[in-house]
């Protein structure tokens, strides 16, 4: 048995991977708001049942959406030397892309509810990025490693996995703030957080 | 003119303050999800239409619930001679409260919108909360003055109206973190953080 899905099946995939770049676009582009099913139909060319065939409802449809942007950011992730520094750049880019800010914050509250697709989503992605945070602020202290920033940390300094935590709240939080207030720099607080902890190897 | 509503206008906000403290008390309870209006009215004696009668809309009625419970907590901030220590307690506090936790979380998202009644709400509330943590943090360069935790404070270090941004940004997505995972303990990392950052006087 192939591991390549072929025949109907694999068109079915590729059009649920067309469907998604179209949402992620379109979302990005015309907002949360703008990005109604009919609209995301409309893109790819087929009917609102049509397009949601390819998912069990449309909360799928949006979690989808963020794993297929999730994708496009672990490609910053894995071309940074340093996965906060990648995080900073992430959070730059996002500001261009409120639409995204915004369904990324929805999808967080309604991932409250066990039983919503975002749940398990926005676990698992947490733990993830907390632990690609914190492997870097722990390789800060070894000798000749790490790009630290601060000229004297704190004394007590928080853990890597507290760090970690903080940074992801930080950036959440300051989603938020944006959210509300367009004009409000998410990157110059997180950049002064970073700087006030991360440790001089 | 009397300053104090009289007749049925007085009336009608005695009965518009009772609402809300009931529903306060059934979003406390029951959560954002049991928290139905069906529910609300029931608690007040009032058909669903009949609550309603009382604001312009359900987001509106909720908005100010929110209003209602920082009320209650503003008395946290007013008996603390610190109010990043009240800020502390009140984030210990809606660890026991999840279901208003979700309530602000939902309408802090919704406050996106600036056609949406959460808008000013949170545009509001963020700056008054922010200016009274920053003259906390400015009052801890003063002589003889504050509660400063760190030993030694980083190098470089935020200026007060940046940490209090920061302040305010971890512990609004410490409360995302949490709704996600009700296992995460959202005080220890706001304080390791205000430990890190906060000047010796």
């Amino acid at each position: 048995m192939s591991t390549q899905p072929r025949g109907p099946y694999a068109k079915g995939l590729a059009r649920r991977e067309e469907i998604l770049v179209s949402a992620l676009d379109v979302v990005a582009r015309a907002g949360f708001h703008g990005a109604s099913i009919k609209e995301i139909a409309d893109e790819v060319g087929l009917s609102q049942a049509g397009l949601l065939h390819y998912f069990t409802s449309k909360d799928e449809l949006f979690v989808e959406v963020l794993r297929r942007r999730d994708e496009r950011d672990n490609r910053t992730f894995e071309n940074a030397d340093d996965p906060v520094e990648a995080l900073l750049e992430v959070v730059e880019h996002n500001a261009s892309v409120p639409g995204l800010v915004e369904l990324f914050s929805r999808m967080a509250v309604a991932a409250a509810d066990p039983e919503h697709p975002a749940h398990a989503y926005f676990l698992e992605r947490g733990a993830s990025l907390r632990d690609s945070l914190a492997r870097a602020l722990d390789s800060d202290s070894a000798p000749g490693t790490g790009t630290a920033a601060a000229t004297v940390a704190p004394d007590p300094a928080p853990d890597a996995a507290t760090t970690a935590r903080l940074l992801q709240a930080a950036a959440d939080g300051l989603q938020l703030q944006f959210l509300q207030d367009p004009t409000v720099d998410m990157v110059a607080p997180l950049r002064a957080l970073v700087d006030a902890l991360r440790r001089r190897p």
